[in-house]
């Protein structure tokens, strides 16, 4: 016996069709929701939902597994069923947290969580404390980075489906790796979304640069919630998933006097009260607004931490003149704009915006920089670039290691792409396989367009839905040790392992961190207690100060030399020094 | 010589028309501005502006004067010729206010602020502290609400000018009254809205019930809240206004992680202490969110205050059963929820409501009841109505006064809308002269499908466009010494002295508010420190207690008798005790 519930608030009828057999489902009940109990069904059951009149069976937009795709029935999945071996499972904390962000079909060839979890005690190693997971819902198509779900409730049968990602998750808590899982609220996919024949999931009030925005303040908003909450829940309670990225948190609309965040962080706090851990939300928000990460009784939204791109950005400007002056780098390309993102997080913070033509952002006023996550590259800064080429292809590796030295020794919880460990030589291109021709071709010829306007020939684009620009951005796990990939792999450990074991390069106080710069010569320090910093990205050596008593502890090349007091800094170099004897 | 400017920032080429001249303009400047200094120009010279190619001359989205109408050319106003007598005016505070909404064109016969001012001695002596005016600003037609008002800058020459104005305040002032004004920056009115020809006032990423929604967030938005900022303190700093009421602030669309409303409130607190007097903003907030009137240290948006229509709904489906479970007020209609209103000012403070099909609202936990606005009759509440009756008309001159009783012995600063006072017998009709006889027609149609909706015969329903729609909503000034009109003036001329002069009742402290009701019988009690109030509105007399050494201050009947401790209250009566000797 299976007790099958749907949310139709505007049904007149419905049934649940299971094989060639419709039941009829009793409702609406008050909010809006039928049920039917069906003696025959149960675990492993494929079931689709009939409305009114219509012939067509949909999904459950609440299927927990979609073994025949997204537009074919769901099935029963029984949560129960699993053994964990993750029991009294403590995730390390976000404040002392070093994330990979991880793409599961491109992390290894086979493209599954089984073989990710081969590439566990390698990442441990490293040093990483978290893996947050591209978004691994049910989307059409072969091959995609999973921005474009559907069934929002259904892991990927690409990926390994519902028990794939239960063992990838045991098998990371295991060795004492947490798990950050990516999660779109702000819209559906635009192939396969079959929500908005249940109910009003979206609505025209808004428009946002996929349409139709989701509806979290309109009659029926109670329930639309619910489905986002609930989906944020399950991940944890169900998948003993660790916290949750939230993609494009500016594009929800919500004027209510709760906000959806709000509300979602206030049950997410339960829950961990309820689990005994500790489960973060991560937001990825366009806003430059420090309410993100607020407690709420201090009237924020109470998010443990955003996504930093002010800090990429001018961070990304000073590395590669290159983009100086092009679309939203424009806002960018100096020390001091670096410098400030260092010490005040947002450069953005109440001041005017060249690209956006107004005043954006607020001042960060006493938040601890642990509620930022700081990168140079992730899905989106690589991939989202016409060849989807990485920072190293970009500026040589000798930058790259400068930059990630920058990213791992900054006040932000750091965040690293998979395969930026090792200057991977593969790329990180936009790929998406829609099972509808017209809307293939659509994407296909609007990113051609978008980069042509760049100045690209449109034939170097490659087209998202080939397998071949999959496959490409597959990494290449035999590199790892070779030359300039195993140079930049033993540094990013190094930095790491210094960082991970530094109290004062765990301290959040903005206050305690003092930044120096030449706009000219282009070297920057940062203080960070008794660790000090230099960078050089000029073309020429330059001779910084290295205080009484410190001695250097990492650097970049094995040509710094330190004499009476100076350390003298080649081109493209960074180095750190401490007060401690290394 | 005068200096024009004007914010046109996708325009290539510009002039300032005179007569028929073209003055070419300078710009456009990095913020989108372009200027010319005309030697021939000064006070009171007629302009237009003329963009690129077009051959149509515009008027001045900040025109100080459109004494040819909204489509005619602005008029050069020199604000410093004006001589004012209010030197030193130091408006009464809002926590102690007694509002009183006036609409200029219906106040008198007249229609103008000079009629008006012969009227403020008998407000004055009625006890009203701050004249609310519903909006003067420039629209096309001859008549209307106010609403519509598309020259922002421009008050109406209907109602006497710029000029005409300065006299009202200043008039006002002289007699200790303060002014309020009714502000619309959430759209422009339909007809002879020309500032989109200027630049992006407007936005299609959000919809409102008027369309594209005022642009707050996007590219060009700091020059779109500067001009809605810069015409907010106009009329403070210029016209010597006290504070503003902004109409249904919850269509702002705003993201910025400074919201329009934090922005101005902040704006206005400089100018308050450049002016050395405090100025206040009142907002219309259909979003029952504290943030509104919680100060800005504390995350909110510091407005002194918000209007109250959970009080009004819940008082009214009390009064008037008639209405009970139609629109919005299916989500009244009981003493317990009237007693919530009184008690915790939003009676959905995070509920669900059955109108609007999602749950709405948060608690005002701690604020004081000085923040929000009470009132059982505003424009609204009456001009919404189908043919625009009153509440005397609709409930009877004993129930009317009850309601008046509640609403001014209220915790909530109170609001009489004009003629409430005397139980006008001239209703307050929606009307409304669009000088576009296709959208004359569109609203007269719209109006009679909307009632026709609610069983209403079309031809019962006014038409917005006629002259006699608008003289019949005129007061009747030689009504009010009659019978129930003097009887009613006589009762809330009372009810002002005592709130005024009873330190209890200007008490906004809501836990000091204690209120208790039967749902049966039809009796509510409010104790406010050394005040009871009594109420029966059921159909029966009752019996409720009188505290001992408390003796009755005012009734609204004079049957009402006071035996052993307890009074007896005949049907629709209220009775105010006080443990003071009158």
């Amino acid at each position: 016996m299976h007790r099958f519930t749907v949310w139709a608030p505007n049904a007149n009828k419905m049934s649940v069709k299971i094989g060639d057999a419709w039941h009829p489902m009793s409702g609406p009940d008050e909010a809006g929701w039928w049920n039917a109990s069906v003696e025959s069904a149960g675990n492993n059951t494929d079931y689709a939902f009939m409305l009114d009149d219509d012939a067509t069976p949909y999904p459950d937009p609440r299927g927990p597994w979609q073994p025949h795709g997204v537009h074919g029935p769901s099935r029963v999945y029984d949560h129960d069923a699993f053994v964990w071996n993750d029991n009294r499972w403590q995730g390390p904390p976000l404040s002392g947290a070093v994330i990979y962000e991880m793409h599961v079909g491109t992390f290894t060839i086979a493209g599954t969580f089984e073989a990710a979890i081969e590439r566990l005690n390698y990442l441990f190693e490293l040093g990483i404390t978290h893996i947050e997971l591209m978004p691994v819902v049910a989307f059409p198509g072969k091959f995609g980075w999973g921005y474009d779900g559907v069934a929002l409730f259904a892991v990927n049968d690409l990926y390994g489906g519902p028990n794939g990602l239960k063992r990838f998750v045991d098998a990371c808590h295991s060795r004492g790796l947490a798990v950050l899982m990516d999660v779109v609220y702000n819209h559906f996919g635009p192939v396969g979304n079959y929500t908005t024949k249940f109910g009003p999931y979206l609505t025209h009030r808004h428009n946002t640069p996929w349409g139709d925005a989701v509806n979290f303040e309109e009659a029926g908003a109670d329930e639309v919630r619910r489905f986002f909450c609930d989906n944020a829940l399950m991940w944890m309670r169900d998948y003993h998933v660790d916290g949750l990225r939230l993609d494009a948190v500016h594009e929800f609309m919500d004027r209510s006097a709760i906000h959806f965040m709000e509300q979602l962080s206030a049950e997410v706090e339960i829950l961990s009260s309820t689990l005994e851990r500790k489960l973060v939300l991560i937001a990825e928000s366009d806003l430059n607004d420090p309410k993100m990460v607020t407690p709420r009784e201090a009237g924020g939204y109470g998010m443990d931490a955003q996504w930093s791109d002010d800090f990429h950005h001018a961070l990304f400007t000073i590395l590669n003149v290159e983009v100086e002056g092009k679309g939203y780098y424009v806002d960018f390309g100096s020390f001091e704009r670096l410098a400030k993102a260092l010490t005040a997080v947002f450069v953005y913070d109440g001041v005017y915006s060249r690209y956006r033509r107004h005043t954006h952002g607020r001042p960060v006023n006493g938040l601890s920089a642990h509620h930022f996550i700081g990168f140079i590259q992730n899905h989106d800064q690589v991939g989202n670039r016409a060849t989807g080429d990485r920072l190293e292809q970009i500026v040589g590796v000798a930058r790259a290691k400068v930059a990630i030295g920058i990213v791992l020794m900054s006040p932000f919880v750091p965040l690293l792409f998979q395969g930026e460990e090792f200057a991977a030589s593969s790329p990180f291109q936009y790929f998406a396989e829609h099972d509808e021709p017209a809307m293939a071709i659509a994407v296909r010829e609007g990113r051609k367009r978008e980069f042509a306007a760049f100045g690209w020939n449109p034939d170097e684009i490659p087209n998202p839905d080939e397998a071949e620009t999959f496959g490409r951005s597959k990494l290449n796990w035999d590199e790892i040790h070779d030359g300039k990939h195993g140079e930049m792999l033993e540094w990013v450990r190094q930095l790491i392992h210094l960082r991970r074991h530094t109290p004062c390069l765990n301290d959040g106080d903005l206050n305690h961190l003092k930044v120096k710069f030449d706009e000219d010569k282009q070297w920057l320090t940062m203080d960070r207690g008794e660790v000090r910093v230099l960078c050089n990205l000029g073309q020429e050596a330059v001779e910084l100060d290295s205080p009484h008593g410190f001695s250097p502890l990492l650097s970049s090349r094995n040509d710094i030399q330190v004499v009476n007091g100076k350390v003298l800094l080649p081109q493209d170099s960074i180095v750190i020094l401490s007060a401690k004897t290394a």
